[in-house]
């Protein structure tokens, strides 16, 4: 194949020779000059080329979705479609935070492929987090995309016309099934999907066997199900956070479709809250640990608070639905909002620690005795923050029902 | 044009002779049997063409949506889509509940037209109820309705992907938006589409006034625009039933979209409670206004019970979600549905009221101090139930609420 007659009748994997003849062929590099490049993805989802042009170091990156997934060691079919929403959501989200999400450059229903922004120079937020490094201004990032994604994409700003259609374009059933069952469903009965050291069993048994519980969660799945409040990214854990010290970027989102608010928010304090849970290990010293454990608890208060503050902004200057203008209204819908928060939270902690996909922040800690007796606390703690939710007012409420006194 | 050449290529109305040239051509009559057509339609939405063989005494109906509707002495053009809309609710519902929709025999897109069975045999339910008969079938009938479509469309049956598909078809902007204006913005507030006695513009304005109410109608038409629970028929008002004393059919579903499932019930018992303060003018004496109340009153009663056993007895025998099978998971569902019901009646009651679109029920009372009298009752229902619609937790409950102790 020749670079200037590119072209695919049908789905294909690249290769290495074929993700750089794209670029050429797509003109973000002259046909003779040199370049490198590296397959970079863990493989199991999707192909991540790095294009690098050594002498001037510019660099992109080419991501294609594979027809399939590898889970537990299996591969089971998956949707190309998820590159069309990736993709999708990414060019939205750049219309209200352009600087919180990669460049979207190029995007390839047929191939699945979406060229975009190289974002070496960043890391991602979940090994950063157990590395133990301090991002001052990651709660303003998050809490600002959240308010803009989901303040624009609501009936509280959109025309009823322009926001059903975008519901219509988001319906997105693979991808959401994965999330009705692994974060909904799987973790709360005796399911195969899920893995747990046998020792904790006991605790778990409890759990599966909390029939208050379950209504809750019942709850928040049909809440999850049915609840087109804004569009979400529908992922948002700390491995779907690049950083440095400066920059956030918010990536990989292809479970995006529209739901209740507080989902997004949700997922993210939970994987705080794991990850200040683990630093029972991942600390080396007291002093580090309460450091960077006041940094986790202030950048949930911060997130929230940044959410709020932005979205109060534009309801009160962007607000086009007559009933943003009505005293009270605002307050009754953040409220509600939170709650979902705190609701999807403890759901998303309880998933992270039994479900099928868990997280490195405690699946690393070596001591065996610490990391059980920690993942019973994050079960302890995904239970109350479902169970109280009503009750869980503030901020300082969710957060006291993980954070020990200090 | 010859019968059997029948062929638009585009959209027209037809007329008294295209409309028997229609049926010929689609073999529900011969070619050369004398038919008599009539247009029964108000002429305002759609034409409803009447065709009879009077020997056989064989009827058909042919409705074709008009690409405007007349409103308020003006013509706005109005989307050609609720033809499908109708009768692709009727098609579906006919899997649950055939005997409580009319037949579709035939559905032509283009030209918005669905044949269908004649119901001439049966009366609408509103001048019925005005003139005071009696339907002791109405409460199962209608409670079997609701339950059997909502249920077999809801995520407790269906599997996610056909129910976000089913979602996506039923997606209905236009029609969604005329309620979302007339029956949970106006007549909130002082908007032109408005009309009402000067006489009561007191108590109008205390309406406009209460920021509480209005709070509450904003969580209201936030779920009616966001809760995709169930597939509804959008318009369930004692207009859009046919009855005989044997016989119930759900007729003019093009309001139909994935709604919370108390939209459906909401409206039905709002225009059963406006009929029981009408007849404070209908009913010639005491005893026959005793008589029709004790119906109309045991007709919801009954509608929610029939409600609630059917959608029980499906949930325990049809529920594929797994949480369908947690005790108490399916009383916190119903309370909710319960809950949304009451709220969604007292916005009925009010917008039937002193919105756009009232009620004969009310409009023909001729005394005009009981029906302005009777008009600020209906005002001040529909204001409680909205408000304290959280404390309004059992049927009787409702039924206090504007039933006068007997």
């Amino acid at each position: 194949m020749t670079p200037a007659n590119f072209s695919f009748k049908e789905y294909q994997p690249l290769t290495l020779d074929t993700a750089v003849q794209l670029v050429k062929h797509l003109g973000y590099f002259a046909e003779d000059v040199p370049l490198k490049v590296s397959e970079i993805g863990d493989g199991n989802l999707n192909l991540v080329f790095r294009i690098v042009h050594p002498e001037s170091k510019q660099s992109i990156i080419v991501k294609q979705a594979l027809p399939y997934a590898k889970v537990v060691g299996e591969s089971w079919p998956l949707t190309l479609d998820r590159a069309y929403f990736e993709s999708t959501f990414l060019r939205k989200a750049a219309e209200y935070v352009p600087d919180l999400v990669p460049k979207v450059y190029h995007f390839d229903r047929l191939l699945a492929i979406t060229v975009m922004e190289d974002l070496s120079s960043h890391q991602i937020l979940r090994q950063a987090m157990i590395d133990g490094n301090f991002y001052p201004k990651l709660a303003e990032h998050i809490g600002k995309f959240v308010a803009q994604i989901a303040f624009h994409t609501s009936d509280f700003y959109l025309h009823p016309f322009e926001k059903k259609q975008l519901v219509k374009d988001f319906i997105n059933p693979e991808l959401c099934k994965i999330t009705e069952d692994l974060v909904f469903t799987d973790p709360f009965f005796d399911h195969e999907t899920n893995e747990f050291p046998k020792e904790i069993l006991d605790t778990v048994k409890e759990l599966w066997e909390d029939n208050e519980l379950k209504r809750e969660v019942a709850i928040l799945k049909f809440q999850f199900l049915t609840q087109a409040e804004a569009l979400l990214h529908g992922d948002l854990h700390s491995g779907s956070i690049f950083v440095t010290s400066e920059s956030t970027k918010v990536i990989d989102p292809e479970f995006a479709y529209y739901g209740p608010i507080g989902f997004d928010l949700g997922q993210f304090f939970a994987n705080l809250i794991l990850n200040y849970l683990s630093h029972e290990a991942h600390s080396t010293d007291e002093q580090s640990r309460e450091r960077y454990r006041t940094f986790l608890v202030e950048s949930i208060e911060q997130t929230w608070l940044h959410f709020t503050n932005e979205f109060t902004t534009l309801w009160h200057s962007k607000g086009t639905e007559i009933f943003t203008k009505v005293p009270g209204t605002l307050e009754t819908f953040l409220a509600k909002v939170w709650k979902d928060t705190v609701g999807f939270a403890g759901c998303e902690v309880i998933r992270r620690t039994i479900g099928l996909a868990r997280v490195a922040d405690l699946e690393t800690i070596q001591d065996e005795a610490l990391q059980h007796q920690l993942k019973r606390t994050a079960l302890r703690i995904g239970k109350d923050l479902i169970k109280t939710r009503s009750q869980i007012k503030h901020v300082n409420d969710l957060i006291r029902s993980f954070a020990q006194p200090q």
